[in-house]
């Protein structure tokens, strides 16, 4: 492995594997529509907007691997998925398959099977089930990962990130949270793995709670080893007492599944 | 029932129906963007592109219920397929979820399972394995219906549609075809049932050779009455005997999981 | 099969079989707590209440097979239900397992899993899911036969009646419908079968919508032979359209599910 | 949770949870038939018996969670089971619909799915299969459970538990052991989860030997600790060698599997 | 199709197919280790021991397609059926394996899944179970034609045959009753096939009881037509009652589930 | 436990248990056809021959259990596999049978089902799919031993060992390893454990990338401690990176899967 493409590379998950992958390939490429500030040692910027189909070419080009976390990461505007979302997965996909086929992580979101309920135990075999336009997005480049192995080849492990933060925020990301050294000892499982064919792994760390059964892709060799129960008392002090009934709380997607449609929403929220 | 959409209505299936459903409810109302001809009595016909979301809009409001055939039914381009399938999908959920939630029966395919072996019995538990782009839309749009449902209580059913013609073309048809008669039958089914809920139907007459187990919607009442039998001598004289090996033959999906790349393809294949 | 015990047989369903069985066996043990009438040609009449031990104890004494029929039919009172449904159905049970170990029918019902939704196609490994105390007495009915048989080898088939009435009265009944003749068949197929085990079995006829699987009991060599569709015209003719998240249609207990409960209930409801 | 509840306060488990969770909530109310003894800080003794109605309402009013140890907790002649365990449970899912709704661990048991054999793992789907009627007394209550939270909304778990003492008595406790302290750990995880709807729950400690896969509920956030490993040598030294086509042996009920029916035993068995 | 090799010619399965198959194709090339009489139109005698290596390479050379039924049909001695079930299996499929690969018709027995319970539906997924060193021996035919599937590209299709005769002997074949034209039809349906893969299929026309469920197998395009039923009264009238405790009747393999061993049979038995 | 005998005892892993088990038991008693050196305290030396008959029956006489490791271990010509592996294999069932039924670890191996992709978990419901005559011929072991239970009640476990070598030699085997210590433990476990019925079990340490889930057989008590993590580095220094389409890369059996026919290969491959 010589040089691996991180798209969303200026978010802040893309950061935080800028940080800390550097130095375990020769060179990471590192993509955004945002600022991706100053070029460090072992890095390569190169700006690119994912909706442009030959830019994406371009950038994709003689990479060995993708950890493709670009795109729309919270509900929006339809139009605002099609572009950065469905389009922009479909081009890295395009791009991928034309230049080599690099095995990709696709970063996608618990928000594909965000309306199976909490007491429902998934695994690899769960259907689709998105609670927003978001999840659809998810569930659609999940779909793509599927065919363009079936058809082309082209590896990929498309991982349904629970909640990727420095800690966990409220009660649910008890729960849901993957720790960043989680997610980066992923990253390296996945592209050091013999084999991924077309994978679906869900990203959460060794929390108490537990919804997900990854045991379908064990073959791959990660492992969680955090866990949000440290986080535990502080989160709990802060946050009031959840009722059992709110879809909030009942459904995988927590608040994603409860809100309404995105164009009846209150600003900002 | 007083009025039921139609869009893609100028094509063979959207045709047909509008032949057949003729004095079932009050109107037909008729919808495409190619030639409708003239008004007949019990129609009304409404052009309308499906990338146009207040043609759209307009369009369903005041319908009771959806056959949802429009949009792009074979291989293509991205962008034929995002704007086709993709959005003209989106609006078709989006205006049923503002105007009275009609109950839509939505022409899925079975390319959007089409890269699973002829030898996997597929029920509805089966994931999506698109064989194609036009299949991986396919798939978005059964995502879609899912969503509306759980979110906003918008009835669907989304039919694989095997191959429906007047008679099997192929020999592959032999097993996939659903008669004309048998697809009129389901629409009045799906539309009379006490409730879908978004249920995924699998689209296939009677015939002797079965790929799939509709056992899981058996609650809406449809059963095909036809077979594809009576055309086994015709076709199988006019069609060469089929190699097992050929991905055309191993795969659901036929010719669509065997073919290239679109844009690696001969014109006219 | 010389001697077989009805009990309940002064009801609707007991009445039909005194009248259809008499001649398929020496003689025909009717028992009630009702008035069971006068004794006809092959018929004796054993007038008992499913609580009292002793009675039930003699009532069983001599039979090769039992239908069990009697018991509360429709939702009641906690205490009701524990006289006649949980100890009159141990009481027969254990009267079966001591005196020879005649074969059981025990009518159970769809209201031990009406929970469940229209849309879950049930089969042998359906968990209960009751809608009323009257579904729980089923369920417990129903282990009562699983431990008798396991513990001590008394054979049963649990039936989880749909609505066995001469011809279906609501819009839900044309798929729970059980035909009166197709009730016979089935009780014949019971005691003829070279061995039950404890098996549970759905009733149904062979309606064009069908909620349940009997694949796993198709051992027994029952199949139905009615259907429900020659009554579709009258009954939907008679009633209103249903609303699909009405839960009574949700729910395939229907009314039972939607009510309330019992003590809320208005007089006569 | 101001007000916990425990009924069968007066039992062996009763009183461990007495001790044990004095202090995790304000007040603990304590419900027996025998002697409470003395009230202690933090406590409220309020002797009650099971089969009493009134009683059992009046001693529900007012507390926020439930832990319902109270009935007959061996094989016992049917209407001991009857009284204590049948309306027992019934009174108590009653009380909860009537009084607030709290939330309510039932002590159910193995013996609920008794008569699985051990080389059959059982997880959330398991099929009841009683060993006893104390099993189908406890398989009643499940029901109960599983009725009163999809009808009403009365939160549950239902705890099949293995054997809970302070050390393993047998080989068989070797597998079904649940250590006190596990024990205490799962009442609080219950009672503090997030949610728990009607979940089935397993009761056995980190054991060498595993029979029951709680993954569906792992959502609750609760994992054993202990392990009867370091009882082996000691357990292994006191008890023969099992043979394993012992019924006892074979079936996960044990000796209760094994055993003839209760009026067939001898005093004291 | 051209040439056909039957072996077993000489038995009653295979005088059978030597009847029905005439004309179906070309020539049948027919094989035995006994007298296979006279040569007629439309056939070639070609006498081979199934142990013998190069017998069977010369007898696989040429034709199209194969109906292994040769071999031993009971149960017998261990060297026994290790000549001629697996040694001659083994020649089969090497020989395939050698001349072009004709897709190949084994004969396997419901002896290879004999000891799952009456009261267990099978399907394709079902675990073998061979209640004899017979239904061993068809076990490792099936296993053979996976084998050589997945490594050779094979294809087969191994048919658990119930009982196939001119008419049911006793009151089990009244369930697993193959009628002759139901397996003439079998035959054609799998060398008609566009493609078969290694399927395990079961062999049983459409009796009114039924223990086997096809569906997996639904693509190959048979269906039975015939049922044991016309034939229940005589074997009715013929035979005991059966004991639903007999291992007889209990398992699926009927009299080689209850048989002893070999060894300690009775001389005839 | 007196007395195990140890078949095969000569080679690597016989010799290693030899000197691990010594002093676990009274007596082993050791047999190969190879030379087994000098007879040590605690051991019985009996040269033996596994296709010889009576050989196997004085062998096994009077032992408590048996680690039947002997046969052919490789790909091999199939006369070959049929006296090693199928011949040894049944006489050691058939002995057993006839001398107390002692319970038996039959060392099969992944090559049983050798064919299933690595992305696929397997537990112990998956069908056999051998990917050589060897993984054939361990199948028929497994078959012969699920018999043996059900008619004569002589309890196994079969072990589908992976790679139990004193470390992993290359990077399937980082997956496949089973520690020699992990054996150990498990071969007392086996013999141990309160019953096994005949269960398959997995033979792999708890490595990090794990293809197989040993839940089923939980209940024996045996779980590994080692993992192959600790040769990582080594390993993967040492041998090139895979490619993941190479079949002995997709298919769990690795080589075997990927070799040709046997009789095609190069001397010593």
């Amino acid at each position: 492995m010589k040089t691996i493409l991180i798209t969303g590379a200026a978010g802040w998950l893309g950061g935080m594997l800028r940080d800390q992958l550097n130095g375990w390939v020769e060179t990471l490429r590192l993509s955004d529509i945002g600022d991706l500030g100053q070029t460090r040692p072992g890095e390569e910027l190169v700006p690119c907007e994912l909706g442009d189909y030959d830019g994406v070419m371009r950038l994709v080009d003689g990479v060995d691997g993708i950890v493709h976390l670009g795109g729309q990461s919270i509900e929006g505007e339809f139009e605002t998925i099609v572009n950065a979302n469905l389009r922009g997965c479909y081009h890295i996909f395009e791009a991928a398959r034309k230049h080599g086929k690099p095995r990709i992580l696709f970063a996608s979101s618990n928000h594909a099977i965000g309306f199976h309920e909490r007491e429902t135990r998934l695994d690899g075999d769960a259907l689709h089930r998105p609670d927003s336009l978001y999840g659809v997005s998810k569930a659609f480049g999940e779909n793509l990962a599927r065919y363009y192995y079936d058809k082309f080849g082209v590896e990929s492990v498309s991982v349904r990130i629970g909640s990727c933060f420095e800690k966990p925020k409220d009660r649910r990301m008890l729960a849901t949270w993957l720790s960043p050294s989680d997610f980066v000892a992923m990253v390296k499982a996945v592209f050091e793995a013999p084999r991924t064919g077309a994978t679906v792994l869900y990203g959460a760390s060794a929390n108490r709670e537990q919804w997900w059964d990854n045991g379908h892709a064990a073959f791959l060799g990660w492992k969680p080893n955090d866990s949000s129960e440290q986080f535990r008392a502080e989160v709990e002090g802060a946050t009031p007492v959840p009722d059992p009934e709110d879809p909030a709380v009942r459904y995988q997607g927590g608040s994603f599944a409860a809100a309404g449609h995105f164009e009846d929403r209150e600003p900002g929220s």
